[in-house]
């Protein structure tokens, strides 16, 4: 270890290194060279831990870990947060979500929810997540000024396509969202997102495929979300959704599928013969009684599986600590088995899983010497963090995001002592509140 | 409005009355008089804002609501928070939860431990929890020294009462009990609690019944946790287990009966004409894989029902705004409708329901003048809680514990900008990781 070479080291907390071997470390040392971990050591010598640096972090009393990954978010929405709830699904959609997008969705707000949906995510936790709307570029702008790390998917669905030269103009928009964003950004990783298989075409689902696989990108689709998905694709294609994706062309190890709660068997071999990846979002889907992903089955046929919030207009919030609690919690009892979906394979899920979701598990994901310095602190020091047998029961079943005190991304402090460092709070609340006051004096007209 | 007057005035914040009407008050005012609520008022003239009081608290961008009420936990529990997870129930039990509580449930480890709970428990916004375990008098005397209001059960259980002298044992001190605390101090309920129709024999079961309706107590049973628990009873007793306490006498409308997740329609019946009351402790039961309580059909049938986290060893916190979001969300996907437990439901039954379950209701549960002043504030302007469409859907889908500033119980302050004011939080963890360091360590022996 060489001296005085660090421009961040975080001494003296427990660290869970996440990797292969679910390494536990207490009285850690991690020193971050530029965007990089450089050392993952004990401080066996307390010399070492005296060691300079530009910027020192006492972790004494806290748990070090890599930051979480949330694998479905559409950021925007944070504007519609409790706007409408406790809905019939069709009446949500189509009286309220859909005008909302209709009318406010423009690239103004797309950058402001955004931001706002950074600064909590940022304050509870999560390093790194994959978003999927409309006017992605703004969103990847924000994303860049916030300093986050992010997959960002430019959103495709013909519902909103009226016709074949928009969704020509859609197509060239999104050829020109890539064109920026892939070699600018290194946080920033474009993607494709279908919204789903029955709002596109099937032209629509093969060619934004197609261009994906050109491009080397994630392709992003919502799927079997509701239980009425199966039989209105059963209607109009004559099989089932899987089948008709797979049909296609679109499933390989590039895609990221969402939901999934209706899942079988048969389409699960599918997805472990082709690698295809989940992103599970149990709170979403229990709050909009979508159905409940058969995710203990996955994880035993070897499908990888990580863990997403959805939008917050549907669950309503974006902490992924609540996401890890519910997710452990519901398929036990859907099971009647309390010991499927234990702690530890749902912090895993939520960390190294999520980035193999993402493909980005070489980069992020555990806490290794050369991986990204995405790195989050816990204070453990509290009374409902207290007493303190097992680590990963108390993340997932107690720990809450208000108790993540400093958050590092891409060896950068975005968060220190629940101070936010890249966006400005009050102001990014005020600018989401004016859209929101916006959206209520036109219901009121 | 008379001047100069109150001991404790709260201004400015949206006040969600929780009463009849439901009313909500923007810029309210209300003036608490020893341990009452004096006043509860809007500020049209900004003059009254001004008024002097012993203590003012400015709620601006802060919604002020009624404590939150428990109504089922055993505080000790908060010892074994995370010592054994993720297991079979009955190994849960028999291996680790009750030999723990065989070798280590004492005096000592009871006030210890509940003193923790409840540190964790004004710090989330909770003012009354109804609690069942043993060494009820030392946790009567924690409650006391912390200034909680609470219902204490003192705890019967055959398989720990051995013979017959031994029950009669527990009788005579659960009457001590009753005698020192009845009289003694108002905060304080004392009850009896029957472990379970299973634990507790028919002659305890109703034995335990006829003492507390002589003192005109409350009776808490668990209940129906387990979907075995009525083939269980059906082979000891022949007939189902509502039937069997039926039978014996002890259902009436001074009887909680906590989980009920396996309820029947008959059952419900029975529970309506007799008034007998349900607590819903969602987390804990999904957890455990016990089973998902039939809530909506409960409420559609009149029955009261309240919510409560249950212990620390099985949900594992104390966080009744996590309670309220789990229930919300889990009977949705259970029913596959969206529209079931909205927010202002569940709202309510955390707060006048849970007061009505604990027969309260003409004390607390809602800020109406003349009710003790057992008051929470919650800090609005956060990034998660931003923006603000409906206050019950923001506090149920949005709110965690950590975003409760004040905590106000029968007219005194106990919590204030997040620092307990009756419990020392650093002691309070100390005495609990000693305890548990002992747990470990007979273990490793």
């Amino acid at each position: 270890m060489q001296e005085n070479n660090w421009d961040i080291v975080i001494t003296g907390g427990t660290l869970l290194t996440m990797s292969g071997k679910m390494e536990i470390m207490e009285n850690s040392f991690v020193g971050i060279k530029g965007d990089s971990i450089d050392v993952v050591d004990q401080i066996k010598d307390t010399a070492k831990a005296s060691l300079p640096a530009k910027e020192k972090i006492d972790a004494s009393g806290c748990v070090v870990m890599p930051g979480l990954v949330n694998t479905h978010t559409h950021l925007p929405m944070v504007c519609f947060r409790g706007m409408a709830d406790d809905l019939p699904l069709m009446e949500w959609l189509t009286k309220n979500i859909w005008p909302a997008e209709t009318h406010f969705v423009n690239k103004k707000m797309v950058y402001d929810g955004a931001t706002l949906a950074m600064a909590e995510m940022i304050l509870s936790g999560t390093t790194t997540f994959c978003d999927g709307y409309f006017f992605e570029d703004s969103i990847a702008e924000a994303v860049s000024a916030a300093g986050m790390r992010a997959v960002v998917g430019q959103g495709f669905a013909d519902f909103i396509m009226k016709d074949k030269r928009a969704t020509e103009k859609t197509m060239a928009a999104a050829r020109i969202f890539l064109e920026k964003w892939l070699p600018r950004a290194p946080l920033i990783t474009p993607a494709y997102f279908c919204h789903s298989p029955y709002t596109c075409s099937p032209e629509t689902l093969s060619r934004v495929k197609e261009a994906a696989r050109d491009a080397g990108i994630l392709y992003l689709i919502h799927l079997l979300e509701n239980k009425d998905e199966t039989e209105t694709i059963l209607k109009r294609y004559g099989k089932k959704p899987v089948r008709h994706l797979l049909d296609l062309g679109v499933l390989d190890e590039r895609t990221v599928a969402v939901h999934c709660n209706w899942l079988d068997r048969e389409d699960m071999t599918v997805f472990t013969d082709l690698g295809v990846k989940v992103s599970h979002n149990p709170e979403s889907s229990m709050k909009l009684a979508a159905g409940i992903a058969p995710v203990p089955e996955m994880l035993n046929q070897g499908i990888t599986v990580g863990i997403g919030t959805d939008g917050c207009a549907s669950n309503n919030d974006l902490d992924m600590f609540r996401e890890m609690d519910t997710a452990a919690k519901v398929h036990k009892v859907t099971s009647l088995d309390p010991t499927v979906m234990d702690a530890q394979t749902v912090c895993k899920m939520a960390t190294l899983g999520g980035a193999k979701t993402l493909g980005l598990d070489q980069l992020i994901g555990s806490i290794e010497k050369g991986k990204k310095a995405d790195i989050i602190i816990i204070d453990m020091n509290q009374p409902h963090l207290t007493p303190l047998y097992n680590f990963y029961s108390q993340l997932v079943y107690a720990a809450r995001g208000a108790d993540v005190k400093t958050s590092i991304i891409n060896g950068r402090i975005l968060m220190k002592d629940r101070e936010l460092r890249t966006i400005d709070t009050q102001a990014a609340m005020k600018n989401v509140r004016k859209i929101a006051a916006e959206i209520v004096n036109r219901e009121l007209r």
